[in-house]
């Protein structure tokens, strides 16, 4: 029988809008990173919950390296966050932490990093929502698990087409707007070690983590970028001056500098 | 009868080691970068040569905004770059630059900015080379134009695996070392409107780009980069308030501050 | 300046509903595959019109070696078409040969060949048909060229997912549909080294053919399927009974019998 | 704790060299399939040994239904498998049924109806076998749980590039071969719900499939080729004749055969 230590899920929250809006006071008043963490205890994860006016923006060192995966939700301040602490988060996700963005986190600064685009896409945000639909492709995905065809969100932002991301490595689930557009609105990517989820329903006024469905998606997500193993080696910057091949070349001079090696070389050939 | 202007080629190369180091100057006495637009200019290309220490690192404005294919060798000084015009580049690329991306180029700022991973790999320079044979994969691709099904050369450094990249859009060609390594040497990525091509053979200290299928290589790169075509829209952050479909909801607030809106909504709601 | 021969296409059209369907006929009195050859025409083809119930079903053996992009267009009739014919074109367009899928062709033969899927799909046919928007994901992409971010087909069938397809090596169009469905509508998938696109717009009750957008993709579509060269050599079953290093094994037996020479090796060992 | 049921796992091998090759009894006594069930054992797979010579070639319809994962070891008598086997099992694969294809299987007819290639390569077969090196691309992949930086297999049989395969959706593995050549030798592929690994590595007279390496890359293909799990829906032809969306509209004369609604219609006109 198997004992799984349960996973430790950073839920990262920018949480302006809880403290300026409040219509989105009215809709989340336990804030949505709170949420989001209410709604995923059922499943028996480790959460801890982060907002970008705790100390370090919200990510100490020490809870950088211990976060397996992180869900991240920013909006209007994602340029607030220090490069410095990008820089961390970056090499995290590529050292394998998982990594789940939410709805305007595709203009966070970390998922821009990881994408190396724009990220941009087309946008409205009509006072009471909008219909969407949430199709699903691929009902044997790990994420997919105990999702219907499609989910009917009453009330959402449309994010529409064209989204500037890297072609993705699955796409799970692609959105209809009531207004006429479409997304691709639930893609992944890996990158280094990490596994990154982009998902696209989410608006801050919109009680969209209240259904069950969603939360089901996340929680899908969450154990899906956890799964990349921890093997005892890295994707480092790797020398390997000793061939494997017999009888094949050897690096010889890379451990003087080079300018004493040329020197010697050229005294060499003087002789 | 077509007539189509030569494809505009901006050759950028660190050229510091061909100040340097005594062996570079002997191998390429008139730069890489200066063999490199030798050999280009039979093709046909409009090329410009261009260095780290020409103003502006090598990309004044005006040369970023004209530039329709980047060929980029660097390797020592990658950090000198500035930020800011690694910004501008990257915009560029995203906006239909294409952009192939030789050798050491795998650790270049603008590299590892378009992959959004570290792009490490494994190395060994043996002093006078060992060979590596680089096989083509798909012989059909407009990269692979009149390639033979595999290419030897004779002094190659070995680029092994693992190489830390997003997985390529194509794998056109696969290294073979000597030593007992493999690489996947020639990558396609297409990140916004912008192709790039990422190609690992080219050290410094051998006459890589004197090879004729090399070269050929690379002019097949240009022609395949400089495709994607200039149409009349792009991949901006687009605000659409109206809906396409008759009686969807509109984004009507968004012109005002959201405060003021608020506020008008609590009065309204008052009386 | 370049002279470049007229690609040779052939449209293949089904061409049952034409006999058969009153209200078919009506909408394309010149056949659907009348209809596509005629509106190509200015694009400057080589342009051949093709039945099922032309001699060997419309694919005489000198037609599919000469045709280098074929336009697909079946619907009732798929399982008429010799399973020896499909072995035909199948190997056809692995040797290079372009071919664009449409519509209902989704469940041709030759595609569920080349795809190794089911390549179901969810559908609505309305009888006035309902609205389409086919929004545009690249607008760099050669076959998106000329296009605007989205078309509006006031008729069309409903397509939707989930499609069962392998994934696509680009998504290129993303339909909506009024009734709320979506559809990756516009992929590419490259086998062998022919190049397929697939586009899902095309009902024979609906004038979607005559649409000049719908055209234009359909030109840029033969432009890009047509873009494999043809090197000297192809994917073949390779033996290389000579290793390329010095030293290693070669193989010795392969040109007898396996068994006479085990017998003979047998021999040796008793010696 | 979680109970989860052991995984089905059928291991069909052709099982003729072993009838038929002095040289393949030497090296598997227990024969090919025998070795590998014996070495998965430990792994606490349910395990079911199938061969060719079985009833209804080794797979009657209640293993088909049955079977979780299979694994395919097949050589020189492909083409003897009955194309209505070969539908069956296609057919179960697209129902979520994982596959890991071995070796000399790239040409098993079951492998190319997934692919839609020719999945034609190089190939050299020296008598006492080469040197492999399989190199792991992707250390946190599930299918390289365990596995160091590469393998070196002493004996080996050399399938190299250009192989003619649809672009893979991972490349986990590139083998490097003693003689000068390379091959993607690790590639996953996902078709309908069915998870799919090729693995090269392999050959009947050279004992591989008694590495503990390469036991254990088969143990984590089968648990990563089980993950799909079955929800309730499946990718299937389905009619919608009902939108989703009030007012758009719905299908109304699929029910009656299409000639008396045309007929019907074409009597409403004259009214």
């Amino acid at each position: 029988m198997i004992k799984v230590d349960p996973i430790k899920v950073t839920v990262w929250n920018e949480c302006r809008h809880e403290k300026e809006d409040a219509d989105v006071q009215e809709v989340y008043p336990e804030t949505i990173g709170g949420c989001i963490v209410d709604n995923l205890k059922p499943y028996g994860f480790d959460l801890t919950l982060s907002t970008l006016d705790d100390p370090q923006q919200g990510w100490p060192d020490a809870l950088i390296e211990s976060t397996e995966v992180a869900i991240w939700w920013g909006h209007r301040y994602h340029d607030e966050l220090s490069d410095a602490l990008i820089d961390k988060l970056q090499a995290r996700v590529l050292a394998g932490m998982g990594l789940i963005v939410l709805h305007s986190g595709h203009h966070a600064k970390l998922f821009k990093r990881l994408m190396g685009t724009s990220c941009n896409l087309s946008w409205r945000e009509a006072e009471g929502g909008e219909r969407e639909r949430v199709w699903c492709l691929k009902p044997s995905h790990p994420i997919a698990y105990n999702i219907p065809p499609y989910l009917e969100l009453p009330q959402s932002e449309m994010y529409g087409e064209p989204f500037d991301i890297p072609e993705p490595d699955e796409l799970i689930f692609n959105s209809w707007y009531q207004g006429g557009e479409v997304l691709r609105s639930g893609c992944t990517f890996q990158r280094g070690r990490g596994r990154i989820f982009f998902f696209a329903p989410g608006h801050e006024t919109f009680p969209i983590y209240r259904d069950e469905h969603i939360i089901q998606i996340l929680a899908n997500a969450i154990a899906w970028a956890h799964q990349p193993h921890q093997s005892g080696w890295n994707l480092g910057n790797w020398g390997r001056p000793i061939p494997l091949e017999e009888g094949a070349p050897k690096q010889t001079y890379y451990k003087k500098p080079r300018k004493l090696m040329l020197a010697e070389k050229a005294e060499k050939v003087k002789k």
